[in-house]
């Protein structure tokens, strides 16, 4: 299996904070990352894509076409943006890491043949991050 | 010269902004960055301190003090914050990051003795950082 | 499938040697990790469960309990020690990292529900490390 | 399953190009990665091995013999070389980065028992990586 | 004094070669960095200006404009070429990472205004870099 | 002023411990790096050397003869080993950080001509390092 990985760098705010889940209880699971302003992260964004690299250029996927496609499907609608305010993504479900991760999965999906989608990474600090494939 | 320095991750959101321009000119100058609701950074923040190291633990200054120094003037104030929004320092100050780090001079400056504080540098992300330091 | 991975650094002194080879052959096989004193490492933990995101809060295991859990479990038993003189788990196991990798997942194994443990990766330094994980 | 992995780098020049499509056609597809003459990286190889720890040892592969094999068999053929003109390896093959990591598998494949070789490796930027493995 | 850093990659191709001393001596002084055909580096570029930080932004030098200057004076110039052979600047000078920095400070000094230029840093790798600036 | 810099990793063990100071008293200072066996670390060495660059290579310092000598004067001295238990350099000096650097510079500091040793730099952990120079 052939595999190529590309970072990308967004920076935006989020809060977690869940309407199913009164103030104290949104604090106890939540903490500061409640606080009612949000806060934010520089997230870094890795997408895998596996195929047969193609017998001419050796490329799974050409770097220009892959820059453009994570650019133009994920990096301009979050990057700089408020999560929970300003994208429709967000806006009924929670932007924990683990969320992020699904809801990339979700925007790139059907756009990066012939490669296939193979992972998405989201590193919300450079200690935390989350992974989203299928099995 | 004999110095000690000690990285600090706070993650915050901020907006850049001014009162002084109308809102054509904020967005001209800021760009992105002037998004209404702001935006946010894994800041890391490095303060430097310098002296001479005791005779007897060799240290400028103990880590376990400088930890909970930095940790009590900094850290606590500034951690999870919408810097704009949640925090005096930043009310009538740009949070640039030149600013931050400023102002973070200014919170640390009196509280690092015997060790005499050196620089203060803040990252905003891992592409740009700004430092302050006395001539 | 959603993982999360979460990094814990700790510092700890090991030695190779076992008692199963004479002097020479310890030597010859370990060179200077074998030096009697032991050498030490900033080793880096990276531990990563996956499950299903709770509905509400979106996340395979809060990072509050998974940082608590892994404190208590490992990095509270491990950090600042010599692994081969002050721990009870590498008494009789050679500290290698490969093993360090296998007594944490078994440290780890049943404390991580509702999550299950997926990987334990122990880096001993930025160029070496070693995973564990079920087939 | 137990693995390890080792880090090596190494400095090389490319040049992407085909013979198979004319010369507009390979600025379209490489872009600057065309430029006559070349240009170059820091490679980085990571290579994991898998296999049962040495019930003396707890090795997988001993650190001194997983790193002279790597280094005789890809190191010193690769480092300081202009992939497309000082190697046989990619005499024919377009040394993209897919390519580089299927070439390192072919060069190490036979050569790293008792431990099997898992997966390579080969970053070829801070942002870009491909890996080659066995599904 | 208050500093603003930026970090820029390029990857580009050099040889270290004299014609001011043999093919023997060449190779002494320089090894497999004498390779005919040239080896190559991820680079990383670090410009530091210093300034006062505008009263209204905040700013020693928009990071917009920083941007714009950097990659039109240098890194349109340098990136993906072999430095001997396809920049002026490096014609008859060598290319050692010390000669790149002092190159790079020139092409840079009177461009950066109304910040002044502070240090230009490059890497050739994550262990070796030079630093110019004026005393 | 022209300056290369050398990043060069050793992994040790220290303990942090005083005779001058009692048993609680050196607890109290120190914490858990007063753990009797010790704890260890991967340093990474940084040594700053400045001068003119040779006109005909460009160098400040060849990097094989830096290598050489930094590998000579202070990694084969120091790596590996226990700090306070095998080396002469810290019979009667506490290995804080501070001190390591101080101790570093006098092992260097004769031999690097004809560049002048300009800065030694040590990280005990990505989170804190040491300097020491000259005025």
């Amino acid at each position: 299996m052939t595999s190529l990985t590309r970072r990308y760098p967004f920076s935006a705010s989020h809060r977690l904070h869940t309407e199913r889940l009164g103030p104290e209880e949104n604090w106890r699971v939540f903490g500061k990352c409640n606080n009612p302003y949000g806060h934010g992260h520089n997230y870094f964004l890795e997408v895998t894509v596996a195929g047969e690299p193609d017998a001419r250029t050796g490329a799974v996927l050409p770097l220009p076409r892959f820059e453009e496609i994570v650019k133009e499907r994920v990096v301009d609608v979050l990057d700089h943006q408020h999560l929970n305010l300003d994208t429709i993504q967000f806006r009924d479900v929670n932007p924990s890491v683990e969320n992020i991760a699904r809801v990339i999965w979700g925007m790139l999906e059907q756009h990066l043949g012939p490669a296939r989608l193979h992972t998405v990474r989201v590193w919300e600090t450079p200690k935390t991050w989350a992974e989203y494939r299928t099995a």
